[in-house]
Protein backbone atom coordinates (compact mmCIF):
# COMPACT_ATOMS: atom_id res chain seq x y z
CA UNK A 1 0.00 0.00 0.00
CA UNK A 2 1.22 3.06 -0.72
CA UNK A 3 1.54 6.22 1.08
CA UNK A 4 -1.09 8.83 1.23
CA UNK A 5 -0.87 12.54 1.88
CA UNK A 6 -3.19 15.32 2.43
CA UNK A 7 -2.32 18.48 0.53
CA UNK A 8 -4.39 21.64 0.89
CA UNK A 9 -7.80 19.92 0.37
CA UNK A 10 -7.14 16.31 -1.05
CA UNK A 11 -5.86 12.94 -0.24
CA UNK A 12 -3.45 11.99 -3.19
CA UNK A 13 -0.29 9.85 -3.27
CA UNK A 14 2.86 10.42 -1.01
CA UNK A 15 4.90 10.94 -3.96
CA UNK A 16 2.59 13.38 -5.66
CA UNK A 17 2.60 15.34 -2.51
CA UNK A 18 3.60 19.41 -3.94
CA UNK A 19 3.17 23.20 -2.82
CA UNK A 20 3.98 25.61 -4.86
CA UNK A 21 7.26 26.93 -4.89
CA UNK A 22 6.13 30.40 -3.96
CA UNK A 23 4.45 28.89 -0.40
CA UNK A 24 5.41 30.76 2.18
CA UNK A 25 7.13 27.78 4.33
CA UNK A 26 9.66 27.16 1.02
CA UNK A 27 10.88 30.81 0.52
CA UNK A 28 10.16 32.19 4.67
CA UNK A 29 9.86 29.47 6.41
CA UNK A 30 6.72 31.23 7.40
CA UNK A 31 4.89 27.96 9.07
CA UNK A 32 4.71 25.89 11.87
CA UNK A 33 4.32 22.02 12.48
CA UNK A 34 3.20 19.85 15.19
CA UNK A 35 4.48 15.84 15.29
CA UNK A 36 1.61 13.98 17.32
CA UNK A 37 2.25 10.46 18.29
CA UNK A 38 0.15 7.02 17.04
CA UNK A 39 0.19 4.40 19.65
CA UNK A 40 -1.24 1.26 18.92
CA UNK A 41 -3.53 2.76 16.85
CA UNK A 42 -4.40 5.82 18.33
CA UNK A 43 -3.74 9.59 18.74
CA UNK A 44 -1.69 10.38 21.73
CA UNK A 45 -2.51 13.97 23.18
CA UNK A 46 -4.25 14.90 20.24
CA UNK A 47 -5.70 18.01 22.04
CA UNK A 48 -2.86 19.53 23.86
CA UNK A 49 -1.10 19.34 20.21
CA UNK A 50 -3.85 21.28 18.82
CA UNK A 51 -3.72 23.59 21.34
CA UNK A 52 -0.11 24.65 20.47
CA UNK A 53 -0.62 24.45 17.45
CA UNK A 54 -3.08 27.29 17.30
CA UNK A 55 -0.77 29.19 20.15
CA UNK A 56 2.11 28.86 17.42
CA UNK A 57 -0.17 29.86 14.43
CA UNK A 58 -1.39 32.79 16.42
CA UNK A 59 2.42 34.07 17.51
CA UNK A 60 2.47 34.28 14.36
CA UNK A 61 -0.85 35.48 13.07
CA UNK A 62 -1.50 32.79 10.91
CA UNK A 63 -4.97 32.02 10.45
CA UNK A 64 -6.25 28.38 11.10
CA UNK A 65 -6.42 26.30 8.01
CA UNK A 66 -9.53 24.84 9.02
CA UNK A 67 -11.79 24.23 11.51
CA UNK A 68 -10.45 21.99 14.51
CA UNK A 69 -13.24 19.39 13.72
CA UNK A 70 -12.62 19.65 10.33
CA UNK A 71 -8.47 19.16 10.78
CA UNK A 72 -9.63 15.98 13.29
CA UNK A 73 -11.09 14.49 10.79
CA UNK A 74 -8.07 14.94 7.89
CA UNK A 75 -6.11 13.31 11.01
CA UNK A 76 -8.39 9.76 11.51
CA UNK A 77 -9.08 9.80 7.74
CA UNK A 78 -5.15 9.89 7.12
CA UNK A 79 -4.33 7.55 9.81
CA UNK A 80 -7.27 5.09 8.09
CA UNK A 81 -5.79 5.78 4.42
CA UNK A 82 -2.00 4.91 5.64
CA UNK A 83 -3.33 2.26 8.19
CA UNK A 84 -0.97 3.63 10.92
CA UNK A 85 -0.58 1.53 13.99
CA UNK A 86 2.65 2.36 15.76
CA UNK A 87 3.74 6.14 14.03
CA UNK A 88 3.07 9.68 13.78
CA UNK A 89 1.27 12.35 11.81
CA UNK A 90 3.43 15.17 10.96
CA UNK A 91 1.50 18.63 10.19
CA UNK A 92 2.29 21.76 8.99
CA UNK A 93 0.33 24.53 8.18
CA UNK A 94 2.16 27.96 6.43
CA UNK A 95 1.19 31.64 5.37
CA UNK A 96 0.13 30.25 1.95
CA UNK A 97 1.81 31.20 -1.67
CA UNK A 98 1.84 34.58 -1.97
CA UNK A 99 4.35 37.13 -4.81
CA UNK A 100 7.70 36.77 -2.83
CA UNK A 101 7.45 39.80 -0.28
CA UNK A 102 8.51 39.78 3.13
CA UNK A 103 5.53 41.09 5.03
CA UNK A 104 2.54 39.37 5.37
CA UNK A 105 0.58 39.12 2.08
CA UNK A 106 -3.01 40.42 1.94
CA UNK A 107 -4.56 37.46 0.33
CA UNK A 108 -2.73 34.39 1.11
CA UNK A 109 -4.76 31.54 2.21
CA UNK A 110 -2.98 29.36 4.38
CA UNK A 111 -1.82 26.14 3.65
CA UNK A 112 -2.08 22.86 5.05
CA UNK A 113 0.10 19.62 4.31
CA UNK A 114 -0.28 16.58 6.42
CA UNK A 115 1.57 13.24 6.33
CA UNK A 116 1.80 10.08 8.20
CA UNK A 117 4.06 7.19 8.67
CA UNK A 118 5.17 4.21 10.89
CA UNK A 119 7.55 4.28 13.09
CA UNK A 120 9.40 1.50 14.84
CA UNK A 121 10.10 1.53 18.75
CA UNK A 122 13.63 1.69 19.90
CA UNK A 123 14.95 -1.77 20.80
CA UNK A 124 14.96 -2.85 24.41
CA UNK A 125 18.78 -2.52 24.42
CA UNK A 126 19.08 1.12 23.25
CA UNK A 127 16.75 2.46 26.34
CA UNK A 128 18.48 -0.39 28.40
CA UNK A 129 22.22 1.08 27.42
CA UNK A 130 21.11 4.83 26.73
CA UNK A 131 22.08 7.12 24.43
CA UNK A 132 25.13 9.76 23.85
CA UNK A 133 24.44 13.25 23.74
CA UNK A 134 26.99 16.38 22.95
CA UNK A 135 26.69 19.66 24.28
CA UNK A 136 26.31 22.27 21.91
CA UNK A 137 26.37 26.26 21.70
CA UNK A 138 22.46 27.48 21.29
CA UNK A 139 22.26 29.65 17.86
CA UNK A 140 18.78 29.95 17.53
CA UNK A 141 17.32 32.68 17.13
CA UNK A 142 14.80 34.06 20.73
CA UNK A 143 11.16 32.72 19.82
CA UNK A 144 12.33 29.24 20.04
CA UNK A 145 8.38 28.49 22.29
CA UNK A 146 6.97 28.79 18.57
CA UNK A 147 7.04 25.48 17.03
CA UNK A 148 8.04 26.45 13.38
CA UNK A 149 9.62 25.34 10.24
CA UNK A 150 12.99 27.42 10.52
CA UNK A 151 14.59 24.44 11.66
CA UNK A 152 17.64 25.13 10.21
CA UNK A 153 20.04 25.65 13.10
CA UNK A 154 18.35 22.07 14.80
CA UNK A 155 19.45 21.26 11.84
CA UNK A 156 22.74 21.29 12.07
CA UNK A 157 23.00 20.91 16.15
CA UNK A 158 21.75 17.34 15.24
CA UNK A 159 24.40 16.67 12.35
CA UNK A 160 27.04 17.89 14.70
CA UNK A 161 25.31 14.93 17.76
CA UNK A 162 25.24 12.71 14.57
CA UNK A 163 29.18 12.90 13.59
CA UNK A 164 30.45 12.94 17.16
CA UNK A 165 28.46 9.38 17.13
CA UNK A 166 25.74 10.81 19.62
CA UNK A 167 21.98 10.66 19.13
CA UNK A 168 21.23 14.13 20.13
CA UNK A 169 22.57 17.68 21.29
CA UNK A 170 21.76 19.65 24.00
CA UNK A 171 22.06 23.35 23.54
CA UNK A 172 23.78 25.76 25.78
CA UNK A 173 22.93 29.30 26.20
CA UNK A 174 25.29 32.43 26.95
CA UNK A 175 24.76 31.13 30.97
CA UNK A 176 26.18 28.00 30.24
CA UNK A 177 22.50 26.56 31.37
CA UNK A 178 21.46 23.76 28.88
CA UNK A 179 18.08 24.85 27.35
CA UNK A 180 16.77 21.78 25.23
CA UNK A 181 18.08 19.17 23.15
CA UNK A 182 17.31 19.70 19.03
CA UNK A 183 13.87 17.92 18.69
CA UNK A 184 13.59 16.77 22.27
CA UNK A 185 13.52 18.30 26.15
CA UNK A 186 16.05 18.17 28.15
CA UNK A 187 16.35 16.23 31.88
CA UNK A 188 18.60 15.57 35.18
CA UNK A 189 17.73 13.68 37.63
CA UNK A 190 20.32 14.83 40.46
CA UNK A 191 22.44 13.41 43.13
CA UNK A 192 19.66 13.90 45.66
CA UNK A 193 17.21 12.48 43.33
CA UNK A 194 15.41 15.44 42.24
CA UNK A 195 13.98 15.52 38.86
CA UNK A 196 14.61 18.60 36.90
CA UNK A 197 13.97 20.57 33.81
CA UNK A 198 13.93 23.90 32.14
CA UNK A 199 11.08 25.72 32.95
CA UNK A 200 9.49 27.15 29.66
CA UNK A 201 10.10 29.97 28.19
CA UNK A 202 10.51 31.84 25.01
CA UNK A 203 14.44 29.72 24.86
CA UNK A 204 12.26 26.70 24.71
CA UNK A 205 9.94 24.81 22.95
CA UNK A 206 7.29 23.47 25.63
CA UNK A 207 6.97 19.87 25.02
CA UNK A 208 3.87 17.95 25.02
CA UNK A 209 5.29 15.07 26.15
CA UNK A 210 7.10 17.31 28.62
CA UNK A 211 3.97 18.52 29.71
CA UNK A 212 2.80 15.04 29.96
CA UNK A 213 5.56 13.64 31.88
CA UNK A 214 5.55 16.56 34.67
CA UNK A 215 2.17 15.56 35.41
CA UNK A 216 2.96 12.10 35.73
CA UNK A 217 5.80 12.66 38.59
CA UNK A 218 3.35 14.76 40.00
CA UNK A 219 0.92 12.12 39.84
CA UNK A 220 3.78 9.32 40.87
CA UNK A 221 4.67 11.61 43.55
CA UNK A 222 8.18 12.21 42.44
CA UNK A 223 10.32 15.40 43.86
CA UNK A 224 10.44 17.66 40.81
CA UNK A 225 11.28 21.09 39.89
CA UNK A 226 11.32 22.76 36.72
CA UNK A 227 14.81 25.19 36.45
CA UNK A 228 17.84 25.55 34.55
CA UNK A 229 20.45 23.48 35.26
CA UNK A 230 24.12 23.72 33.59
CA UNK A 231 25.88 21.20 31.57
CA UNK A 232 28.57 20.32 34.33
CA UNK A 233 25.58 19.72 36.61
CA UNK A 234 23.74 16.85 34.30
CA UNK A 235 27.25 15.69 33.91
CA UNK A 236 27.89 14.99 37.80
CA UNK A 237 23.74 14.19 37.49
CA UNK A 238 22.42 10.22 38.90
CA UNK A 239 20.57 10.78 35.84
CA UNK A 240 19.50 12.00 32.84
CA UNK A 241 17.22 11.65 29.62
CA UNK A 242 15.40 13.20 26.80
CA UNK A 243 11.65 13.67 25.93
CA UNK A 244 9.72 13.93 23.04
CA UNK A 245 6.76 12.79 21.15
CA UNK A 246 8.60 10.06 19.24
CA UNK A 247 11.15 9.24 21.83
CA UNK A 248 8.50 9.21 24.62
CA UNK A 249 11.70 8.91 27.32
CA UNK A 250 15.14 8.10 26.21
CA UNK A 251 17.34 7.44 28.71
CA UNK A 252 21.15 9.43 28.45
CA UNK A 253 24.14 7.38 29.67
CA UNK A 254 26.84 9.96 28.44
CA UNK A 255 27.08 13.53 27.94
CA UNK A 256 30.01 14.80 25.86
CA UNK A 257 32.58 12.47 27.45
CA UNK A 258 31.77 11.79 30.71
CA UNK A 259 28.98 8.49 31.42
CA UNK A 260 25.76 9.32 33.59
CA UNK A 261 25.44 7.32 36.23
CA UNK A 262 26.74 3.98 35.90
CA UNK A 263 26.10 3.70 32.17
CA UNK A 264 23.19 2.04 32.39
CA UNK A 265 19.41 3.71 32.29
CA UNK A 266 18.59 4.68 35.16
CA UNK A 267 15.11 3.89 37.30
CA UNK A 268 13.44 7.79 37.57
CA UNK A 269 13.86 7.75 33.60
CA UNK A 270 12.92 4.45 33.29
CA UNK A 271 9.66 4.42 35.24
CA UNK A 272 8.71 7.47 33.96
CA UNK A 273 8.93 6.06 30.49
CA UNK A 274 6.71 3.09 31.87
CA UNK A 275 4.50 5.43 33.21
CA UNK A 276 3.87 7.38 29.80
CA UNK A 277 3.45 4.08 27.79
CA UNK A 278 0.44 3.35 30.09
CA UNK A 279 -0.76 6.57 30.15
CA UNK A 280 -0.39 6.48 25.99
CA UNK A 281 -1.97 3.28 25.62
CA UNK A 282 -4.52 4.73 28.40
CA UNK A 283 -6.26 7.86 29.15
CA UNK A 284 -3.82 10.04 26.94
CA UNK A 285 -5.39 8.22 23.91
CA UNK A 286 -8.36 9.55 21.55
CA UNK A 287 -9.99 7.58 19.24
CA UNK B 1 2.83 36.28 -21.72
CA UNK B 2 3.06 33.78 -18.85
CA UNK B 3 5.70 34.06 -16.52
CA UNK B 4 8.40 30.24 -16.54
CA UNK B 5 9.95 29.33 -13.37
CA UNK B 6 13.28 26.43 -13.49
CA UNK B 7 12.55 23.95 -11.55
CA UNK B 8 14.59 20.74 -11.01
CA UNK B 9 15.80 21.05 -14.50
CA UNK B 10 12.27 22.30 -16.24
CA UNK B 11 10.97 25.06 -17.76
CA UNK B 12 7.24 25.45 -16.15
CA UNK B 13 4.56 27.53 -16.41
CA UNK B 14 5.24 29.79 -12.56
CA UNK B 15 1.82 28.85 -11.72
CA UNK B 16 2.81 24.92 -11.83
CA UNK B 17 5.98 25.60 -10.66
CA UNK B 18 5.56 22.82 -7.18
CA UNK B 19 8.18 21.09 -4.61
CA UNK B 20 7.80 17.77 -2.70
CA UNK B 21 6.23 18.45 0.83
CA UNK B 22 9.38 16.79 2.35
CA UNK B 23 11.60 19.22 0.32
CA UNK B 24 13.56 20.54 3.23
CA UNK B 25 13.27 23.69 2.31
CA UNK B 26 10.04 23.45 3.19
CA UNK B 27 10.24 21.45 6.24
CA UNK B 28 13.72 22.76 7.90
CA UNK B 29 14.25 25.96 6.33
CA UNK B 30 17.10 23.62 5.15
CA UNK B 31 18.29 25.61 2.01
CA UNK B 32 19.92 29.08 0.99
CA UNK B 33 19.26 31.47 -2.29
CA UNK B 34 20.16 34.67 -4.12
CA UNK B 35 18.03 37.70 -5.29
CA UNK B 36 19.99 39.22 -8.52
CA UNK B 37 19.23 42.49 -9.96
CA UNK B 38 18.46 42.59 -13.56
CA UNK B 39 18.89 46.33 -14.85
CA UNK B 40 18.23 47.70 -18.69
CA UNK B 41 18.39 43.34 -19.57
CA UNK B 42 21.48 42.25 -17.54
CA UNK B 43 22.35 40.89 -14.78
CA UNK B 44 24.18 42.95 -11.86
CA UNK B 45 27.00 41.70 -10.04
CA UNK B 46 26.33 38.28 -11.36
CA UNK B 47 29.36 36.76 -10.43
CA UNK B 48 29.40 38.18 -6.57
CA UNK B 49 25.93 36.85 -5.88
CA UNK B 50 26.94 33.31 -7.38
CA UNK B 51 30.34 33.80 -4.90
CA UNK B 52 27.89 34.17 -2.22
CA UNK B 53 25.87 31.19 -2.87
CA UNK B 54 28.81 29.28 -2.62
CA UNK B 55 29.45 29.88 0.89
CA UNK B 56 26.38 29.93 1.73
CA UNK B 57 25.63 26.39 0.48
CA UNK B 58 29.58 25.30 1.61
CA UNK B 59 28.30 26.96 5.39
CA UNK B 60 25.39 24.28 5.43
CA UNK B 61 27.82 21.61 3.27
CA UNK B 62 24.95 21.17 1.01
CA UNK B 63 26.77 20.75 -2.60
CA UNK B 64 25.99 23.04 -5.36
CA UNK B 65 23.20 21.67 -7.81
CA UNK B 66 24.91 22.09 -10.86
CA UNK B 67 27.88 23.50 -11.95
CA UNK B 68 28.14 27.24 -12.62
CA UNK B 69 28.57 27.52 -16.58
CA UNK B 70 24.93 25.01 -16.16
CA UNK B 71 23.80 27.87 -13.68
CA UNK B 72 24.58 30.71 -15.59
CA UNK B 73 23.33 29.36 -18.64
CA UNK B 74 19.45 28.67 -16.83
CA UNK B 75 19.22 32.45 -15.22
CA UNK B 76 20.05 33.58 -18.60
CA UNK B 77 17.86 31.16 -20.21
CA UNK B 78 15.20 31.94 -17.53
CA UNK B 79 15.23 36.38 -18.77
CA UNK B 80 14.78 35.04 -21.48
CA UNK B 81 11.84 33.13 -21.72
CA UNK B 82 10.06 36.28 -19.14
CA UNK B 83 11.77 38.99 -21.11
CA UNK B 84 12.79 40.63 -17.91
CA UNK B 85 13.88 43.74 -18.86
CA UNK B 86 14.59 45.55 -15.19
CA UNK B 87 13.79 43.08 -12.52
CA UNK B 88 14.95 40.06 -10.39
CA UNK B 89 16.19 36.35 -10.85
CA UNK B 90 15.16 34.75 -7.69
CA UNK B 91 17.42 31.08 -7.18
CA UNK B 92 17.03 29.02 -3.87
CA UNK B 93 18.61 26.03 -3.23
CA UNK B 94 17.88 23.32 -0.92
CA UNK B 95 19.44 19.57 0.81
CA UNK B 96 16.53 18.38 -1.21
CA UNK B 97 13.73 15.84 -0.82
CA UNK B 98 13.98 13.17 2.34
CA UNK B 99 12.15 11.49 4.53
CA UNK B 100 11.67 13.97 7.34
CA UNK B 101 14.20 13.31 9.73
CA UNK B 102 17.05 16.38 10.85
CA UNK B 103 20.15 15.10 10.11
CA UNK B 104 21.14 15.60 6.22
CA UNK B 105 19.68 12.80 4.24
CA UNK B 106 22.59 10.77 2.89
CA UNK B 107 21.06 10.69 -0.84
CA UNK B 108 19.22 13.52 -1.34
CA UNK B 109 20.09 15.81 -4.24
CA UNK B 110 20.20 19.66 -3.76
CA UNK B 111 16.96 20.92 -4.95
CA UNK B 112 16.74 24.17 -7.80
CA UNK B 113 14.34 26.74 -8.27
CA UNK B 114 14.66 29.90 -9.98
CA UNK B 115 12.31 32.24 -10.57
CA UNK B 116 12.36 35.74 -12.33
CA UNK B 117 9.76 38.74 -12.23
CA UNK B 118 9.82 42.44 -13.41
CA UNK B 119 10.00 45.21 -10.92
CA UNK B 120 9.38 48.97 -10.81
CA UNK B 121 11.93 51.28 -9.27
CA UNK B 122 10.28 53.22 -7.10
CA UNK B 123 9.26 56.85 -8.01
CA UNK B 124 11.35 59.73 -7.84
CA UNK B 125 9.48 61.28 -5.15
CA UNK B 126 10.14 58.20 -3.05
CA UNK B 127 13.70 58.78 -3.27
CA UNK B 128 13.71 62.40 -3.14
CA UNK B 129 11.45 62.29 0.37
CA UNK B 130 13.22 58.71 1.53
CA UNK B 131 11.08 56.02 3.61
CA UNK B 132 10.91 55.70 7.14
CA UNK B 133 12.75 52.81 9.12
CA UNK B 134 11.64 51.72 12.73
CA UNK B 135 14.13 49.96 15.09
CA UNK B 136 13.42 46.90 16.59
CA UNK B 137 15.34 44.24 18.72
CA UNK B 138 17.34 41.52 16.98
CA UNK B 139 16.30 38.41 17.91
CA UNK B 140 17.49 35.83 14.99
CA UNK B 141 20.33 33.12 15.61
CA UNK B 142 23.87 33.57 15.36
CA UNK B 143 24.69 33.01 11.76
CA UNK B 144 23.04 35.74 9.80
CA UNK B 145 26.16 35.63 7.68
CA UNK B 146 24.53 32.81 5.43
CA UNK B 147 21.86 33.77 3.37
CA UNK B 148 19.23 31.22 4.32
CA UNK B 149 15.09 30.52 4.04
CA UNK B 150 15.25 30.61 7.42
CA UNK B 151 13.57 34.26 7.24
CA UNK B 152 10.39 34.32 9.51
CA UNK B 153 12.30 37.01 11.91
CA UNK B 154 12.97 38.65 9.07
CA UNK B 155 9.26 38.01 7.94
CA UNK B 156 8.23 39.40 11.26
CA UNK B 157 10.46 42.37 11.34
CA UNK B 158 9.45 43.84 7.97
CA UNK B 159 5.51 43.12 8.99
CA UNK B 160 6.24 44.93 12.21
CA UNK B 161 7.78 48.05 10.27
CA UNK B 162 4.73 48.08 7.32
CA UNK B 163 2.25 48.36 10.41
CA UNK B 164 3.85 51.15 11.56
CA UNK B 165 4.18 52.74 8.93
CA UNK B 166 7.89 52.31 7.88
CA UNK B 167 9.33 51.15 4.66
CA UNK B 168 12.19 48.90 6.64
CA UNK B 169 12.89 47.37 10.70
CA UNK B 170 16.34 48.38 11.74
CA UNK B 171 17.55 45.32 14.15
CA UNK B 172 19.25 46.55 17.06
CA UNK B 173 21.53 43.85 19.50
CA UNK B 174 21.71 43.33 22.76
CA UNK B 175 24.26 46.32 22.50
CA UNK B 176 22.39 48.87 21.36
CA UNK B 177 23.82 48.55 17.82
CA UNK B 178 22.41 48.39 14.59
CA UNK B 179 22.97 44.91 12.74
CA UNK B 180 20.82 45.59 9.78
CA UNK B 181 17.60 45.68 7.93
CA UNK B 182 14.79 42.46 7.50
CA UNK B 183 15.89 42.75 3.71
CA UNK B 184 18.64 45.67 3.35
CA UNK B 185 21.92 47.15 4.93
CA UNK B 186 22.28 50.21 7.17
CA UNK B 187 24.43 53.05 6.20
CA UNK B 188 24.83 56.31 8.05
CA UNK B 189 26.57 59.82 7.15
CA UNK B 190 27.98 61.18 10.63
CA UNK B 191 27.46 64.81 11.17
CA UNK B 192 31.40 65.46 10.67
CA UNK B 193 30.37 63.78 7.23
CA UNK B 194 31.92 60.30 7.61
CA UNK B 195 30.03 57.40 5.82
CA UNK B 196 29.76 54.71 8.53
CA UNK B 197 28.13 51.25 8.13
CA UNK B 198 28.41 48.09 10.03
CA UNK B 199 31.37 45.64 9.41
CA UNK B 200 30.42 42.32 8.21
CA UNK B 201 30.72 39.42 10.74
CA UNK B 202 28.42 36.61 11.55
CA UNK B 203 25.51 39.11 12.67
CA UNK B 204 24.81 40.39 8.83
CA UNK B 205 24.73 39.01 5.92
CA UNK B 206 27.37 40.85 3.45
CA UNK B 207 25.20 42.51 1.21
CA UNK B 208 26.16 42.07 -2.47
CA UNK B 209 25.25 45.86 -3.15
CA UNK B 210 27.05 47.31 0.37
CA UNK B 211 30.19 45.66 -1.34
CA UNK B 212 29.58 47.64 -4.72
CA UNK B 213 29.01 50.74 -2.60
CA UNK B 214 32.04 50.58 -0.55
CA UNK B 215 33.71 49.88 -3.85
CA UNK B 216 32.32 53.16 -5.24
CA UNK B 217 32.81 54.79 -1.91
CA UNK B 218 36.70 54.04 -2.43
CA UNK B 219 36.95 55.46 -5.92
CA UNK B 220 35.04 58.45 -5.28
CA UNK B 221 37.16 59.09 -2.48
CA UNK B 222 34.49 59.55 0.19
CA UNK B 223 35.27 59.18 4.00
CA UNK B 224 33.90 56.20 5.46
CA UNK B 225 34.65 53.19 7.92
CA UNK B 226 32.95 49.90 8.57
CA UNK B 227 31.99 49.88 12.07
CA UNK B 228 28.74 49.45 14.54
CA UNK B 229 26.63 52.86 15.33
CA UNK B 230 23.60 52.78 17.67
CA UNK B 231 19.91 53.99 17.27
CA UNK B 232 20.94 56.99 18.71
CA UNK B 233 23.87 58.00 16.54
CA UNK B 234 21.78 57.03 13.69
CA UNK B 235 19.16 59.38 14.79
CA UNK B 236 21.80 62.20 14.78
CA UNK B 237 23.14 61.34 11.76
CA UNK B 238 23.50 63.85 8.62
CA UNK B 239 22.20 61.23 6.38
CA UNK B 240 21.00 57.75 6.35
CA UNK B 241 20.11 55.05 4.15
CA UNK B 242 19.68 51.09 3.48
CA UNK B 243 20.94 48.92 0.16
CA UNK B 244 20.09 46.10 -1.41
CA UNK B 245 20.10 44.40 -4.75
CA UNK B 246 16.90 45.39 -5.58
CA UNK B 247 16.55 48.96 -3.34
CA UNK B 248 19.76 49.76 -4.72
CA UNK B 249 20.62 52.85 -2.60
CA UNK B 250 17.02 54.15 -0.97
CA UNK B 251 17.46 57.44 1.64
CA UNK B 252 16.55 56.60 4.80
CA UNK B 253 14.79 60.55 6.27
CA UNK B 254 13.03 58.95 9.47
CA UNK B 255 14.22 56.94 12.86
CA UNK B 256 11.23 55.87 14.85
CA UNK B 257 9.96 59.40 15.40
CA UNK B 258 12.96 61.40 14.53
CA UNK B 259 13.79 63.02 11.39
CA UNK B 260 16.73 62.61 10.02
CA UNK B 261 18.77 65.66 8.26
CA UNK B 262 15.78 67.98 6.72
CA UNK B 263 13.61 65.37 5.88
CA UNK B 264 14.62 65.16 2.50
CA UNK B 265 17.51 62.47 1.01
CA UNK B 266 20.97 63.41 1.48
CA UNK B 267 23.54 64.25 -0.90
CA UNK B 268 25.93 61.52 -0.26
CA UNK B 269 23.29 58.88 -0.42
CA UNK B 270 22.20 60.43 -3.63
CA UNK B 271 25.28 60.48 -4.85
CA UNK B 272 25.89 56.67 -3.97
CA UNK B 273 22.56 56.18 -5.19
CA UNK B 274 23.67 57.15 -8.92
CA UNK B 275 26.98 55.61 -8.45
CA UNK B 276 24.87 52.99 -8.27
CA UNK B 277 22.98 53.10 -10.96
CA UNK B 278 25.64 53.80 -13.47
CA UNK B 279 27.16 50.91 -12.45
CA UNK B 280 24.69 48.97 -12.99
CA UNK B 281 24.20 49.53 -16.11
CA UNK B 282 28.01 49.67 -16.74
CA UNK B 283 31.33 47.50 -15.72
CA UNK B 284 28.49 45.79 -13.10
CA UNK B 285 26.66 44.16 -15.68
CA UNK B 286 27.70 40.71 -17.13
CA UNK B 287 25.68 39.80 -20.40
Amino acid sequence: MSRIAYVNGRYIPHADAAVHVEDRGYQFADGVYEVVLVYHGAMVDEIPHLDRLDRSLGELRIAAPMSRPALRSVMRELLRRNRIGTGLIYMQVTRGVARRDHPFPKHARPALVLTAKRIALPAAATIENGVKVISIRDIRWERCDIKTVALLPNVLGKQQAKEAGAYEAWQVDDDGLVTEGTSTNAWIVTREGELVTRSANAAILNGITRLTLLKLAEREKLKFVERSFTVDEAKQAREAFISSATSFVTPVTQIDDVVIGNGKAGSVGLGLRQAYLDYAAGEGRTS
